[in-house]
């Protein structure tokens, strides 16, 4: 199942385990053949590291080897990146959805339970239609959450993906620091941090968020136009990728010195994060750890309701896919398991952040990005 | 309907266009309420620029003001960027989609019809079954080609946004092209321009395409870390949006002189290209807006099956939604109508390309994008 590999991130022992876990998953749900057509999904079984924005199916019968349906345009990106060896391929006039599901029905004719991934975003309404119209009398049993879980704990090969990224966005950190002063536009900090991204092998330009003054509120990512002033507060999170593994670090960072206010809620908010940090255990329950810190701070400081979340393999942004979300949170009992990575975030007050991106070990959560957690203060 | 507005990037008079098409989809659909889910949809009716990746929903009853759900954390968004007044929050631990159901129940007791966006990526197959189990015997109407297809077609508040795009990528395009020399990495083009890209307006530092070598042909947008030798061809696809329309530019440099084959190949797609663009008319078929070109090179070098595709309203890339999805390629029928705008390309052999925003109009298509057209050369 190894093909021309010009680009292969992981190891052969890495993707076997992964298969391993994904035929457990088909033999425990009964299905006679999965269909998979979310685009981290396929990332994950086969390293393939295509446009994604093309449709695109990953058939694993039970009994026989995966075909893997792309646009004909991504022979290239498939034989540089697959571990698989069969591709197949469609043309801009054919509907591949209806092919997909037709090529199901080839390699099992008789298909009773197909496995699918009712959560992903790549299967939308239309498309779930159009496949189960193709297998009358079967059942789409979905996979979303067991493949999911599976995504969320992660291999030391994995882990050590999250720490390059945590590297990169430390280094773009730093380099963003560097542009903060008096008379700068969030955007100019953003165009001067991207350079330094990218050289330390970032997937993406995406500089995170930059917000300051009355945009720290602001959780959107966009970005901004606004002119730093003396006295202000910026909250920099940094998000980006390498190989599609993601790391986020939150830093504050004030334009000359902060209020003895601020620094104190600052210092609240830091030291009640490191003892939630310290309890990130294997079968610790997030409802609870939220409840922890939370206790740890007067209520109405609170200005957001998670307290954490798991960083996953994504393409796009972290948070779009409700395959794998992951939620440091009330009413979440899925208790934590062993590599699970989060970005572990407090928000309080005005907008003032803290947050690094850490793996739970049995020693408690294992910090990725290694930035001094202080209150940063430039003139 | 007006909110206090602190961004608002079209006028009224725009968005009361909007709604009175939407609301003609509603009355031709016949449907009781819309429960609007995609997040370029809600983008397009109401301005509202939140994250994106959270779930909303925008309510629509036939006879009653609309009502937008929200995650908690996007009031600031809305109130800054919303044309609507009545938003609704969900909070962390609710499930937002059966929260939305039920929302739609109370604002129209007996539902009988109700219009959806099975296309659209946010109403993944689980959401679409969660909605539906919350409206029994109530009919699902799909409204995404409808909704498609008036979003396709741009009024001149719309082409003014698509041609600022389309002025940040052309100096972004001005930067990349200066960075082009023999010993520079593909990734250290993109970080150079990236900056030029955020000075002038765009919505991110997205730095498209830029592949070189034996990388030509992949279409794949990704940073590359090959490492530019005289000789070499480069594709340069600028792509951005500024308010989230976009623009794309595709232009061939190439590091010394190009072989006289190339240059010969490349001044034939060009022509080619020029007499197709001056065919997209209202009225004009994509499949033989297509034919046509194709009949103008050898049919061994064509690389690419469509040779243009419509630009539409993302907060993401390009090609992500079915919702809106128009292409120039074989077996689509669908008339072109004025003031839809197109990236039209062509590519040939080894993966020559060349391509310009486009807005299609009565005398034929007009170039946002004004960029020379050469094969650009440099030492």
């Amino acid at each position: 199942m190894t093909g021309p590999i010009a680009r292969r991130v992981f190891t052969d022992q890495e993707f076997a385990r992964r298969w391993q876990s994904l035929r457990r998953i088909l033999t425990d749900h009964q299905v006679d053949l999965a269909v998979l057509v979310d685009a981290d999904t396929i990332y994950y079984l086969t390293g393939f590291a295509g446009s994604g924005s093309a449709f695109q199916a990953l058939l694993v019968p039970m009994d026989n080897e995966p075909v893997h349906l792309l646009r004909y345009t991504e022979e290239l990106s498939f034989l540089s990146t697959s571990w698989l060896d069969v591709p197949a391929f469609y043309n801009d006039w054919d509907n591949p959805v209806v092919l997909a599901a037709r090529l199901a029905r080839k390699l099992v004719p008789r298909l009773r339970r197909v496995g699918i991934e009712k959560a992903s975003y790549h299967l939308a309404a239309r498309r779930y239609e159009q496949l189960m119209a193709e297998w009358p009398g079967a059942l789409g049993v979905d996979l979303s959450d067991a493949i999911g879980w599976l995504r969320l704990v992660k291999s030391p090969e994995e882990i050590e993906q999250h720490r390059q990224a945590a590297i990169a966005v430390q280094r773009g950190l730093e380099t963003g620091v560097a542009a903060v002063r008096a008379g700068v536009r969030e955007r100019e900090i953003a165009a001067a941090l991207a350079g330094t991204l990218v050289r330390a092998g970032a997937d993406t330009l995406f500089p995170g968020t930059i917000v300051s003054g009355e945009r720290l509120r602001d959780v959107d990512g966009r970005l901004g136009d606004r002119t730093l002033q003396h006295g202000d507060l910026v909250r920099m999170e940094m998000t980006n990728s390498v190989n599609r593994y993601w790391a986020r670090l939150t830093r504050m960072v004030s334009v000359g010195p902060p209020s003895a206010e601020m620094a104190e809620l600052y210092e609240q908010v830091r030291l009640a994060q490191e003892e939630q940090i310290a309890r990130l255990v294997p079968g610790a329950i997030p409802s609870e750890l939220d409840a922890f810190v939370r206790s740890k701070l007067p209520i109405g400081l609170w200005t957001m309701q998670l307290s954490g979340y798991a960083l996953a393999c994504h393409e796009c942004r972290i948070g779009w896919s409700e395959l794998d979300r992951f939620w440091i949170v009330r009413d979440e009992y899925r208790p934590l398991a062993a590599g699970m990575v989060f970005h572990m975030v407090l928000t309080a007050g005005p907008g003032l952040s803290v947050g690094d991106t850490v793996v739970v070990t049995e020693q408690g959560g294992r910090y990725l990005t290694t930035y001094p957690r202080d209150l940063i203060v430039v003139e």
